[in-house]
C-alpha cells in the first residue's frame, strides 16, 4: 500500500471518521478534578470498544488513578518488530469557561479547524493515530508487524496511576519502536521530530498568618497580611537577570554544547510570537534567546495565587491565607523532587518572620532526549518527508509528557517523539482547535510509518 | 424615667424585639455585590415601615445607590434640641462561606451570643439603637427632645449613593447631636467613646501581559507570567521596616503629639491579641506600637489576590492576567484619591517591562476626629458611666466608617462615636457574631442619652 491507497481511504471514510471523532471530543474527560473521574472512566469504555470494533484486541485496565486503554494487535508474531504507540484520552480544565466561544465539549468546525477542549492535545491526535490502525488494518494485506496502544487517562494531571501501572509490569509493553504522538510542528506545514523535552515538578504553598479573616480597619497596621507575605516572597524567586534565585536550581543544569544546538532548528520570531498570542512582556533569562530558554533552561511559574475577596466590587479583609501554585519545567539533569524542596525551603526561609508556610509536592517527571539515529526516528522522518514534500527538522520541546521516561523503560524500545500540534492550537487555554488538514496529514504520517515497519 | 424602667421594660420585651431583631438579620443585604440589590430594598422597606410602627414618621429614600431610610419624631419643636442617630442596614459579603458554623442568614443563639452576619456590624447596634427610640417614644411621659435616624444600605461599599444623597440636601438633617453608632468596647464591660477614625481608599489592578491563557510548557522561559510580575511588584510597595516605598505616602501624615496620646487609652495586649484571633506574623512599622499603628498610621492592604487556575489540583497555566484589590486605611491629612494614584503610579513605574497595567479606583473616604469636651460627648460618657458603672475611656478607631465626615457637614452637629462592639466578634469574617448582654447594654446607654437630652 502507498500513501496514494490510503489518502483514498481517508476521502472515503472521512464523514463517519469525524463523526466518531466528535463523539471522542464530546467526553469531559478533565483528568486534573476529580470531580470528573465518572466522565473519564466512561471515555476510556468508549475508546476501547471503539478499538475492538476496529480489529484490535482492546481493554480497559484499572490503575490507582483513572484507567489505562491496552490494545493490540500482534498476529505477525514474535520474530516480526512491534510497533507501541502511546496516546492520552484525558483533557485539560475549561476555565475561564466565559472566554469560549463554543461550548468545549461540543465541538464545530470553524474555518477548516475543530474547535473543543481535546481537539488537539490530545484527543485530535489520538484520534487519527487510532484512525491510522484502523486504515492500516483493513488495507495491508500481509500484516508483518506487531502493534500495541496505550492510551493513559491521567496525562494532564501527572500520570500517577499510569506511572505505578507501568511499573507493576501488568502487561507485556515490549516493542522495538516507540511513538509518543503528543508533539508539534514548528510551522504549518514543516514536519519535525522531537529529540528532547522539558520535566515538570508542580507544588502548592499555603501562607498563613491568621486563624480567621481579620477587618482592615481593625487590625490593619497590626497583623501581617499573608496576600503580602506572599506576594513579598515570591518576588523573590527570580533576580533582576530573570535567574531562578533558589540555592540548588541550577546545580545540575548545563548548557548545551554548539554541536548539540546545530542539529537543531532554531527559527523563532519574536515579534510573530508576540503577536500570535498578544505576548507584550517576555522573561527570557539574560544571554538565552527565547527558544533557548524555553528549551534549554528550567522555568518557574506561578500558575495560581489566590487570597481574600476575588468576587465583585470589594471587601476590605485581612485574609487569613493565602494560597500560590507552582510548577517547573526541568532540563536534563534536574530532579523534580529536589527542585520542588529546594523552592519550599527556599520560601520558608524568607517568608516574613511568624507566617505559617505549608507546602505541597505533587508528582513530577524528569526532563527526556533521544538521538536522532535511531531506527525509529529514520522511519519516522521518512513518513513525514513523504506526507509534507520537505525535510523534516529536529526541534526540542519545553512542555512535558510526564510518562515517556516510564515507557521507554517499560518498552524497552527507542522513543521518538511528533505530533501534528501548532503553538497557536490555544492547547489549555479557551478556544483549543485543531485543523483538519493536520489531521490527515497525522494519519497520513503513521500510516506511512506502519507501512515501513511492516517492510523493514 | 431612670435606667431601672428602661430595664424593666426591656425585660418585659425581650422576646420580642429578639423576634423582630432575627427577622432584620435574616435579610442579606449585603451591598458590595450588586446581586444582593433586590434583598437591600426589601430590608429597607422592613426596617421603615418597623419605625413607623413604633412611632417615628418614616420613609425609604432612593438614592443613586441603595436606599436610606429617614425616620423623625419631631414634636417637642424647634425650640429644643435634635438628636440626630447614624445607622446602616447592609452587612459584608459572607464568603469563605463553609467556614460559618451557621447559615450566616439564620440567626442562631449560642452561648447568650447572636450568630449572624450583621450580629453586630450593624444590625445588631441597629437594632438596639431603634428599640431604644421605640422604649424611650413610649416611656417618655413629657418629650422635649426631637428625633431623627438615618438608616444607610451601603456602609461596607463606600457609601457612595449616601454621599450623593446627603449633598442634595433632600432632607433636613440639621442636628445638635449626632450619634454614629458603629463603633465598639476596648473589652467587654469597659466603656469607652471613639475620638476618631482612620479613612479609606480601595483599588483593583489588572497585570496583563498576554491575550490569552498560555501553556507553562510551550511559553515557560518566554512569555512573562502576570502572577509573577503582579506578586513581583506589590512586593515592592513595603520596605524592609514596614514602611509603605509609594512616593508622597507619608508627606501629610504627622505622628500626633504626647499630649494627644495621653488622653487617650492605649492599653493593648499583644499576646492577648494574638491568641484571640490565631495571628502569629505582625506587621507594624518599626517604631511603632500595635495600637499606634492601627490609630495613627496609615495602612496599605492587599485584600484580594487572583490569578490563573485556583481550583482543586494543578494546571500548568501561564495566564493572560492576574488582578490584586488594594486597600488603605488613611490618617488625618491623607486624600484618599491623591494617595490611591501614588499607589497606581508606583505599580505602573515598578511593573515589569512590557505588563500591561490597569487600575480602578473606588470612592473613599477621608480620615475623622473630634473633640473630647462637646455636650454629646458629655451626655455620651454619663449614659455610658451609669449602665457600666465605671468610668468612660477615649480611644481611637483603627477602621472607617466613610459617611462621618459628611453627616458632620450635612448636619452642622458635633458628633460622637460610640458602639458595643468587640475585637473578637468576628466582623467582616465568619461567624460573625454579637452578645445578647452587650445588645441590652447599648439599648439602655441610648435611652440614657435620649433621656438626658430630653432634659437639657
Amino acid at each position: 500500500m502507498t500513501i496514494s491507497d490510503y489518502k483514498r481511504w481517508y476521502e472515503k471514510h472521512r464523514d463517519e471518521v469525524l463523526r466518531d471523532f466528535f463523539t471522542f471530543l464530546s467526553f469531559p474527560s478533565i483528568s486534573t478534578d476529580p470531580a470528573f473521574e465518572k466522565e473519564s472512566r466512561n471515555t476510556a469504555k468508549w475508546l476501547s470498544d471503539y478499538l475492538t470494533q476496529i480489529g484490535l484486541q482492546s481493554r480497559v485496565i484499572d490503575t490507582t488513578g483513572l484507567p489505562v486503554i491496552f490494545a493490540t494487535e500482534l498476529s505477525a508474531g514474535p520474530d516480526r518488530p512491534t510497533v507501541l504507540i502511546y496516546q492520552h484520552y484525558d483533557v485539560q480544565p475549561v476555565d475561564p469557561l466565559e472566554l469560549w466561544r463554543s461550548d468545549p465539549f461540543k465541538p464545530v468546525i470553524r474555518d477548516g479547524e475543530v474547535y473543543a477542549r481535546g481537539a488537539q492535545d490530545n484527543k485530535g491526535q489520538c484520534f487519527y493515530s487510532v484512525t491510522a490502525l484502523r486504515a492500516f488494518l483493513e488495507l495491508c494485506k500481509e500484516k508483518r508487524v506487531n502493534i500495541k496502544i496505550l492510551i493513559e487517562g491521567e496525562e494532564e494531571s501527572g500520570s500517577r496511576g499510569t506511572l505505578a501501572f507501568l511499573k507493576s509490569k501488568k502487561v507485556d509493553l515490549k516493542a522495538d519502536h516507540l511513538f509518543v504522538i503528543d508533539f508539534g510542528l514548528p510551522k504549518k506545514n514543516v514536519p519535525a521530530i522531537t529529540l528532547g523535552m522539558r520535566g515538570l515538578v508542580s507544588l502548592s504553598v499555603t501562607f498563613q498568618s491568621s486563624r480567621i479573616d481579620l477587618h482592615s480597619g481593625v487590625h490593619g497596621g497590626i497583623a501581617f497580611n499573608p496576600n503580602r507575605a506572599l506576594a513579598e516572597t515570591l518576588g523573590k524567586l527570580w533576580d533582576e537577570k530573570g535567574k531562578v534565585r533558589v540555592p540548588h536550581f541550577y546545580d545540575t543544569v548545563s548548557v548545551p554544547s554548539k554541536e548539540e544546538r546545530a542539529k537543531l532548528s532554531m527559527q523563532f520570531n519574536q515579534a510573530e510570537y508576540a503577536n500570535a498570542f498578544g505576548v507584550t512582556a517576555f522573561c527570557m533569562e539574560e544571554g538565552f534567546s527565547p527558544l533557548e530558554a524555553n528549551w534549554f533552561r528550567p522555568s518557574l511559574e506561578v500558575n495560581g495565587l489566590v487570597g481574600g475577596y476575588t468576587g465583585a466590587g470589594v471587601k476590605t479583609v485581612i485574609p487569613a491565607k493565602a494560597e500560590a501554585k507552582l510548577s517547573c519545567r526541568l532540563v536534563a539533569g534536574q530532579d523534580p523532587k529536589e527542585i520542588a524542596e529546594s523552592i519550599v525551603a527556599f520560601l520558608k526561609q524568607e517568608a516574613p518572620k511568624g507566617v505559617q508556610v505549608e507546602a505541597q509536592i505533587f508528582e513530577g517527571a524528569a526532563a527526556f532526549s533521544t538521538s536522532s539515529t535511531t531506527r525509529a526516528v529514520q522511519m519516522t522522518q521518512q513518513a513525514l518527508e513523504e506526507v509534507f514534500g520537505k525535510p523534516c527538522q529536529f526541534q526540542m520541546c519545553g512542555a512535558t509528557v510526564p510518562i515517556v521516561p516510564a515507557l521507554v523503560e517499560a518498552s524497552s524500545a527507542e522513543a521518538v517523539l511528533f505530533g501534528m500540534g501548532l503553538d497557536d492550537d490555544d492547547i489549555h487555554a479557551p478556544n483549543e482547535h485543531f485543523g483538519l488538514d493536520r489531521f490527515e496529514q497525522g494519519f497520513l504520517t503513521i500510516t506511512g510509518i506502519l507501512t515501513a515497519a511492516n517492510h523493514s
